[in-house]
């Protein structure tokens, strides 16, 4: 119910917003001294060297360069410079796919909006309807624009009635290319992937406690019996979250002591000193090296004998484990099908890579899985269900004439004033355009500027950063955060879906963002993200069937609009609609989804058949034995030659075709036991 | 809205009804000419034989014993002296499951019953609502009994809130139970069940032209490749829909061949003439016997053709095959796997058996076959949409007093009283009741009579029945009609839930349909009905599902009512429920449905291995090699010994445990083609 200043007032501030960002990002960008902040990425593939060797004096953190100052808005172009077959090579398929979807949201709004503003707008203005209505319900220019202004039983509806059928059928068009497209990009990339540990594993869950038997022993039986010809071996999983605690520890004393030993290189004259009582702050002290060195030395005696421990107990090994089959065909069948009589028990799915494991949460049985489940979709109601009493106040506070009328007497509001969805639902357009400013503008210029990054790497590297190491640390390239990313940009389809036919004029606004938003996470992803997995575009079946969501809801609420509108005559033409769009949505499940649940048995054996003919020597068992193998194991080996190891992962994380790999990826485990080995065929 | 005395009416009238039925069932039950009308089952089995052999002059046909007159309800213990196994054993499981339901109807709503009279009925007689209420809502005593007859806000509704809770958990607690003990039914027949073709058999759909090769060709390519160690063969299917059309053109020839020929044998005197024109009524007359054999003899003809084209034509192969493995194991990999690629090709899934084979159903391909679901789906939604239209109005007619209220004025009623939910709900009990009366007890009653089988048998035996392999047609055992007695059976279950807190003066009456019922199916199933094929209870997902539907539907009618009865404090006690339910029901789902829907791999592996140790020289590529030949290849080379195949059939339909057998079963498809061998182990 803002008027047409209040959103030219927010329109600039948030253009204003987001161009001061720009400009601070361009300034920043250039300083040497950010350089790890802006292009981390392109330390970790390799491809670029601290600036700061280069420079001299105070030229090693500010750029004194004049003329790089005037081009700062060359990122753009260069954001688009690498083509997509580049960017799946540089970065893994899913930054690109993810692209993908601003592409799609350009490809779905740009025609909408285009026949929305020459249809729909010329439609609405010669309505008319407002100027009759009673003066109490606010408007403002922006809703003569829209649907409200059409006269209540108009013959005018069956446009817009039109218009909702050609935006539907266009956007299913477009959903359907491009689910096909992301299909088959999956299946390409796959299919030109070398050979992975993860292709010829399964996990099995649920393993049953026989007595008498080991778990380790019930597995070998299990599979040998069920999958006599294609059975290879298996690896069992332990329990080692206290031993992983126990690491950490060690961990953070042996970083204290590089750091007291670096000290003491550099000061040889004095030995440094800390206190033997809490964090360092008071009791008795004492000589900080050989403090250290002893702490050390008894964790190490204690880790032994958890490690010990572990290896003994039987109660250590979890109910799951890695089966791995002597060919893709094998596993895949183990994979699809149900092994045995009751469901709930030796559940098998595809082995997720071993970069991709998450060690702690693997020994959730079943019950406990789906309790959980049960707590989250309560809580979840009762989240939605209790939010929409604070929604709806905060929403009748959302502008600035509201809160002017609200702020002295609340009694108004309360006596919650009669507008009819009718009347509302389009009203509510300015809100969402001043939203979308904010968030889908001045927020994203905000993103490419990484304040938060920026800020944490040199507080860091001020007061944390002791060893060459902790910097490389203290560089955190971050990812694009799906959970977090989708719904927001899943609230813009839904926003444009809604609104293409009651108020287009909000169409534009959302094309700024998918336009502005794609250049922006195109340079990000060029520049800064490091993806930590490879899920190969597993995430669209769940983008595609929340836009088809949005396209149900955006239908629904047309039908209530033109309801309260009298245009009851249309209500059964509208209905089809909804029909429509979920048989296309079951259509397009059973068409293309199963590219991303299931390993077709053609491809496994395609690939089997090939390699055989290529590597008929390959020693397949040798190939899968450590693969999975729990990093409890690798520890004590490898505790000689960290800092190598660390080079070793760095230099060997360029390659996003994932190779055979064994690492922790969770950030409760220490990377200090990460270890890579690649096989070369 | 009915008073109490016009639902005594119904009740008197109906019972009236039922007892009249029950009575004219007794005696026509014990005359030998409707012997095969009221037990053909067991002809079918063999355990029986015509009674009329055994009278004498006019004791042939009217039963003259008076003793057995006094003894006319002994079918009620009768029913129920067969134990569940040899119900199994007599009739499949399908029919032994299908009384579990009326069983479970009993154990969800004896207690629910007893609970609710006992502490619902006092909460509400003393809540007195209805006195105070406006005069013009119409209500009997029957309304004092539900919750209508609580005041609006009353303290009172907590109880029904916590019988709402006990009654879901209730009813939740039989349903795990039942579905339970189902799964383990089915899994025990299935595991007792001897070798079947269809443990070995895939049926794959969607098979793809290549140019070049043809459907055969493809097939045994395709599955060489990708199952190359347990493929064994497969069977082309053939579009034979005009040469059936020719074969039932022949049988009927034959009958009238058949008819003409015994007619010439009784009265040797006269040769026995007919019209050549339309149905033999017009045109020039000729001699019976040679023309039928003339007609035949061309028919013959032609059917020979048609089977050499269908054999040679390419395009009578339809993309569908059937699919043999050497193993249990093979097929069962096979029916769970994705095959191809494109998931809309090569679909395969377990092959019915082949008595259940619907031939002229197979070659539909699976775009048709969405757009055919996406025109149902509409057509339902329209059906229930504008349904709700004329059953409104229905509805407000559906009882006396508002019949005489409308005939002479139609504008009370449209002008659609102002009656809340919360009244009208639970008013529309006494609708309900005399619903429960007439269909449940009345109608029940008349299945057992069953007037129309016995008309149709005797008219059939007058006019149509020429020779005895007539009357062996003639008598129609019937089985139960799944499709149309399982929604029927849901909606008593929906009412009896809907009703348990708000009306309980209703459950009684679904206490006795449930009894009643269950009494005469029993008795249907173990003399009259002959199931004729077997899904070892396949369809529990189904009433498991439905009547989850049922209790959901409930709670939300509950809370509407509570809303509306100013008891909103109750509505996020409530809401929980649904959560609960929908949650219990994803249990159930994920615990038990594998077992209906998918072959464990164990299980598979142990019958495989069990028979490689019994029967070490089974030639498996043999036993299958005919299963599930389409049935044109038999047609020409049984023609000779009919009369004998019948025989067989009869003998052979005993057992119930399926054999390997090769039968046309639906009802296009000439029973004489129907040919049966075994296997004795």
């Amino acid at each position: 119910m803002a008027t047409l200043e209040d959103l030219g007032v927010s329109a600039f501030i948030n253009i204003v917003g987001a161009f001061a960002f720009l400009i601070l990002f361009a300034v920043l960008r250039i300083q040497p001294i950010n350089d790890r902040v802006y292009f981390p990425k392109w330390y970790i593939t390799g491809g670029r060297n601290s600036p700061r060797v280069r420079g001299r004096g105070v030229g090693k953190f500010v750029n004194l360069n004049l003329r790089t100052y005037f081009t700062f808005l060359n990122w753009m172009p260069g954001a688009l410079r690498m083509s997509e077959s580049e960017i799946i090579q540089h970065a893994g398929l899913d930054s690109a796919v993810y692209l993908r979807i601003y592409i799609l949201g350009l490809k779905i709004f740009v025609p909408i909006t285009v026949l929305a503003l020459l249809i729909l707008i010329p439609v609405n203005v010669s309505g008319g309807t407002l100027l009759n209505l009673n003066k109490k319900i606010m408007y403002s220019d922006i809703d003569k624009l829209s649907i409200s202004n059409v006269n209540a039983g108009s013959q005018r509806f069956f446009i817009h009635l039109l218009m909702a059928y050609l935006f539907t059928l266009w956007t299913c068009y477009i959903l359907y290319k491009e689910y096909d497209n992301v299909a088959f990009m999956r299946l390409h990339f796959l299919a030109s992937q070398n050979r992975r540990v993860d292709q010829f594993t399964v996990v099995v869950r649920n393993v049953p406690h026989v007595s008498g038997h080991s778990i380790s022993e019930s597995v070998e039986q299990f599979f040998h019996r069920n999958h006599p010809d294609h059975y290879l071996g298996h690896q069992a999983v332990y329990n080692a979250n206290k031993f992983a605690k126990l690491v950490r520890q060690k961990e953070r004393l042996q970083n204290w002591l590089d750091y007291n030993q670096l000290k003491f290189e550099r000061h040889p004259e004095k030995r440094p000193t800390t206190k033997r009582g809490f964090l360092g702050l008071c009791g008795e002290r004492v000589d900080a090296i050989n403090y250290y060195r002893e702490r050390i030395s008894e964790l190490d005696e204690k880790i032994a004998y958890e490690r010990q421990r572990i290896l003994k107990d039987p109660k250590a090994i979890m109910q799951v484990a890695f089966v791995t089959f002597d060919s893709r065909w094998g596993a895949a069948v183990c994979a699809q099908t149900q092994q045995s009589k009751n469901p709930t028990k030796w559940l098998t799915e595809w082995a997720p890579e071993p970069r991709d494991v998450y060690w702690e949460n693997l020994p959730i049985p079943f019950v406990s899985l789906s309790i959980r489940r049960l707590i989250i979709s309560i809580a979840v109601f009762a989240l939605v269900f209790f939010y929409m009493i604070p929604i709806a106040f905060v929403q009748s506070l959302a502008n600035l004439e509201g809160l002017e009328k609200v702020a002295p007497f609340l009694r108004p509001v309360i006596e919650m004033i009669p507008i009819t969805i009718g009347v509302s639902i389009p009203m509510k357009a300015t809100f969402f355009m001043t939203y979308i400013m904010v968030d889908g503008w001045a927020g994203i210029a905000s993103e490419i500027l990484r304040l938060k990054p920026l800020v944490i790497y040199h507080l860091k590297n001020m007061f944390i950063v002791k060893t060459e190491r902790d910097r490389e640390k203290a560089m955190d390239p971050g990812s694009i955060d799906l959970p977090e990313n989708l719904p927001s940009l899943q609230l813009y389809f839904l926003l444009g879906l809604v609104y293409a036919v009651v108020t287009p004029v909000l169409l534009p606004f959302i094309l700024v963002f998918f336009a502005f938003a794609f250049l922006v996470y195109r340079h990000q992803i060029i520049n800064v993200y490091n993806q930590e997995y490879e899920s190969a575009g597993a995430f669209w079946p769940h983008v595609h069937g929340r836009i088809i969501a949005s396209l149900l809801i955006a239908q629904l609420l047309l039908l209530g609009l033109l309801s309260t509108k009298k245009a009851a005559n249309s209500t059964p033409l509208l209905i089809i609609l909804p029909i429509l769009t979920i048989w296309f949505h079951k259509y397009c499940k059973s068409r293309f989804e199963p590219a991303f649940r299931k390993y077709p048995l053609e491809e496994a054996m395609e690939k089997d058949i090939l390699e055989k003919a290529s590597e008929p020597n390959l020693n397949l068992k040798a190939y899968l034995a450590d693969a999975y193998l729990h990093p409890i194991f690798h520890s004590f080996d490898d505790d000689d030659d960290e800092e190598e190891k660390i080079e070793v992962r760095v230099d060997k994380g360029r390659s996003h075709i994932p190779s055979p790999t064994r690492s922790e990826i969770s950030s409760e485990s220490p990377p200090r036991y990460v270890y890579h080995y690649e096989f070369e065929p």
